[in-house]
């Protein structure tokens, strides 16, 4: 079973209400094993919504519709409905009866604009709300199967258990299984990873493989679609196993973990701890990382080092480093990591220089340059990243390549599988 | 002009990632007077995306379509407009000179995959990405102008601006002026705010107000249509002054400003710096402020003292005072500021200490009791927040009261205005 959801109305169309309901209906479909082929957000224009029914009927079987059910002008979509399959509407007389008794028992006169609501499309079936006053409506259009629900998250909800559920566990016959997961990665552009990725990410395969990339980070979605649940399971395990071989130390964990949640978790497992020196990144490392609970426990704290001279006082970098190299350097990060490191008595700490922009690039640093150093207790070793985007994504990698740098340097893996460092000591 | 939106790509048809494009767009069209009749989602399958922009060509002039041109297998949307236009792909020689030269100017070898970025309908021309490798594609559909461009929001938006808009300027014409702002406030609840506007945001008033809020901060929009567009300026204008002169001192900026980003503007003006002391808050204050370009024109830096150790050393908290009152309290935060400030140089200084949860709150200081201290050249004042939600937004919360705290003292006005700060000295 394919299905297509539609959402009707103004102010959703016209984004100044974010739609809640998409994501939670189609995650109750993928549970049954419907997937979710398109979904379409509607303005609330009569005809625009009949021809939108009438397209998706030739296009899934099932359609969800939410919204435009209210009593008010502007809710038009039973009206549409019925357009769409060619009749007329004819009032409901179980719906009207059950809208006058919920008026009466609250000692409310109905309003007339409420008659709609216990209007039906000649042919369908009229759906009980048990949360509120607007029926849903059930019909059948070409070979579809339409529901329409109210747009109030919650009377959608309660319809939709109570009387789509049940339909929908009885028909999507067979249930196959469908099993998600996502592996997550920083270090690696997407076109790498996907070429790593061919032949799993081949169109035909199940499970299906795919890569999705925000804020640098790279992750592989998995989905594995079975009849049989242990097959899926066992599928889904096993192509998730081969994309992690194949993309090695990059991956940092599998579906809500983060670089930093990651990192502290290890940390903490090794009895280890770390420190920050920032300057472009101001705080977002340790931001980062005291985003996780218990980030205590591995991380000491650190410095922003903005100006030069905080970098001298506060961790100890000579100035004359910073006079002869400028302060975005080999030798002012590692000054700065290794003063961070002793000052703060952590096992580990990193630092960030580098040239955020927009302004102050030169032609030998321009804008995104940004030396990294890491201080360990056997050594110090320093990378220069060459960063593209604006001045929040520059200063987001770079952060994100001192907290990969960290993991990388755990594991005993070399830092040149974070594609965008230059090897040690070379300014690129 | 009539516009329908098509955002393309299986994690948001499955609803694992939120599509911020789409909210953005409509609001970029109505500005120019379009509006949006439909926007669509559509699951990486090459022939529901072709049937999606042939069926959107037949309801609208306007077709903006987002996501599916990156590198891999599953990017289908160069080829399911293809389709649509009955055309097959042919590859454009400026845009692959373009990407060659991207890869070479950064070192990198180019993967065999990127070259179908440079790949184009027949007939159709390629718009340049100002901020990465994949060229949007514009075409002609029945009578709809059809823009591709890619998904990443940063990309989208900078194609948007750089070609898209030109042309909608030009040939959206006629329409009636729709001017819009938005006044920015951080201090009080929606319903406060809603309280004090609420004449001003009755449903068939124009220029319309409504809120919205968005990680603590609460914004009025105000939105005026009018045929006359020197009218529809000055309803905005007049009816903007109302809402700031009622709501005060918590209104920080207009439309993209940020709190970060109007105060490193007075602190510049006034030629005064500051610095910050963060426990809770691990560097998010730092990392907010840096957020600004010309920030280190009054930004010096900060510590991050997570540890009671470091909050000792590094910024002189006397460890028997720790001891005493414990590191969320109001006499440690007043040494972290007065310790950072002197030992920054800074004119004022910010220091944070609280329970950011999930664990260490106790029945006096419950998770979301955040101690705050702003250290001045005449005096130091801390304040005790009572914060509600998740760790996330408790640490976010404490850090933009930090900076409202900066702000409210550089105008003179009272700390009160920010509701959720109890009294000097006493705790909640």
């Amino acid at each position: 079973m394919q299905a297509i959801l539609l959402s009707i109305g103004d102010e959703l169309a016209l984004g100044q209400t974010v739609d809640t309901n998409t994501a939670w209906l189609a995650a109750q479909l993928a549970a049954l094993g419907i997937s979710t082929r398109l979904h379409e957000t509607v303005s609330d224009d009569r005809r625009l919504i009949a021809a939108s029914i009438g397209w998706a009927s030739t296009k899934a079987d099932l359609i969800l519709i939410s919204g435009g059910l209210g009593p008010t002008e502007d809710d038009l979509t039973r009206q549409a409905l019925a357009d769409a399959l060619g009749v007329g509407l004819i009032e409901d007389a179980a719906s009207m009866r059950t809208l006058e008794t919920f008026f009466r028992s609250r000692g409310y006169a109905m309003a007339e604009r409420n008659r709609v609501q216990a209007m039906c499309p000649e042919g369908a079936a009229m759906i009980p709300n048990p949360a509120g006053t607007a029926p849903g409506i059930r019909a059948k259009l070409n070979d579809a199967e339409v529901f329409v629900t109210p747009g109030v998250p919650r009377e959608m909800k309660a319809m939709f258990e109570a009387s789509v559920l049940p339909f929908l566990r009885e028909h999507a016959g067979g249930a196959k299984t469908i099993l998600t997961t996502k592996i997550n990665t920083f270090g690696l552009g997407e076109s790498d990873v996907a070429e790593k990725l061919a032949d799993l990410m081949q169109r035909n395969r199940n499970p299906t493989v795919g890569t999705t990339v925000s804020h640098g980070l790279c992750s592989v979605r998995v989905r594995a679609e079975f009849d049989d649940s242990g097959r899926a399971r066992n599928e889904l395990s096993d192509t998730a196993s081969q994309v992690e071989s194949r993309l090695g130390p990059i991956v940092f964990g599998r579906d809500d973990d983060t670089l930093q949640s990651t990192l502290i978790a290890m940390l903490t497992e090794r009895g280890k701890t770390v420190a920050t020196a920032e300057s472009c990144t101001g705080g977002m490392i340790g931001a980062m990382l005291t985003d996780v609970p218990g980030s205590s426990a591995a991380y000491l704290g650190g410095w922003v080092t903005y100006t030069n001279e905080l970098k001298s006082s506060q961790v100890g970098v000579p100035p004359e480093l910073i006079e002869r190299h400028g302060a975005v350097s080999e030798s002012v990060v590692i000054a700065m990591a290794q003063g961070a490191r002793e000052r703060s008595g952590a096992d580990y700490a990193v630092s960030v220089s580098g040239v955020a922009g927009p302004g102050g690039g030169t032609p030998e640093k321009p804008v995104g340059t940004v030396w990294l150093a890491l201080s360990t207790p056997d050594a110090a070793v320093a990378r220069c990243a060459r960063l593209v985007g604006n001045r929040a994504s520059i200063r987001d990698r770079a952060a994100k390549c001192a907290l990969q740098m960290i993991r990388l340097t755990l594991i005993d893996e070399s830092l040149d599988n974070l594609r965008w460092l230059a090897k040690n000591g070379k300014q690129a």
